[in-house]
């Protein structure tokens, strides 16, 4: 009986437990010890913002999933497609003038499974022809080569009501 | 021997189908025949249809999660919590008249986990003061309850983009 008992305990170990090592490694509160998921996702927003400061647009696209099923969501409607969303960068932003100096601040991670995460925060883009700002809502997979956003929902809001 | 692959078989069976089979269940390309957890969903987008059409708040809020962790942002930054999402909806729609009729359309639900779902869709609202409408971002949760909101992301969007 004991050998009975004991495979049972290897097969748990071997099917069971490292699933449950995957979901205690992505915290649910917010206050609990970061994770390293949770690190590379605040890398991932980091160099975006870097990258935009730097003038880099290409490298700032880094942080989005190259896919056709990409989504945007904003104040133009429904954009589809990594090209798309780049495309609607570089029209809106044609030059380091125009994309002003980045800062996202309010970070909120959460993880939403094992290979998923949703991310809240604030923007604000400080500008010669003026400042702007307001929310986002990213949601993040989990691919072979890093987390990346898979869907962005980005809002203006009014200074006010920042 | 054979005892001990019935055995393994069985400690499969027990620990790692059942989890294979949650996967499974959550197809991620949308032109997969709809999962039970799709038409869950749906189902709770539909009830709140009709609850607004009906002038229903209370109902309306039955499809978000009843948590002081549930979010809303938008055009007025970031709400919290279940209470406070109510009372923006019953400050911003006073009456049925103010409430008009609501339309959702072109919702498109993807799989992030056995237990999260992204949900981007389009709303409508007919009113005698003037149409208005945008997008929306949604993250489901599954609870013991059924399938929640945990976070809405909605924006307006000009009548020519929509």
């Amino acid at each position: 009986m004991p050998t009975r008992i004991l495979e049972l305990f290897v097969c748990f170990a071997l099917f069971a437990a490292p699933l449950a090592t995957r979901t205690i490694d992505l915290p649910r509160e917010p206050e609990s010890e970061p994770s390293a998921d949770e690190a590379a996702i605040r890398s991932v927003l980091l160099n975006q913002e870097s990258s935009w400061n730097q003038g880099d647009v290409d490298r700032f696209m880094e942080g989005y999933w190259k896919s056709a099923d990409l989504t945007f969501a904003g104040i133009g409607g429904v954009n589809r497609g990594w090209e798309d969303v780049r495309a609607r960068y570089r029209k809106r932003y044609p030059d380091r003038k125009a994309m002003g100096k980045l800062d996202f601040s309010g970070l909120e991670i959460r993880a939403l499974g094992p290979d998923s995460a949703l991310v809240l925060g604030r923007w604000h883009l400080q500008r010669e022809a003026g400042e702007i700002g307001g929310v986002f809502t990213l949601v993040f997979q989990r691919f072979s080569e890093g987390w990346r956003i898979v869907h962005d929902h980005t809002s203006l809001v009014a200074a006010t009501q920042r």
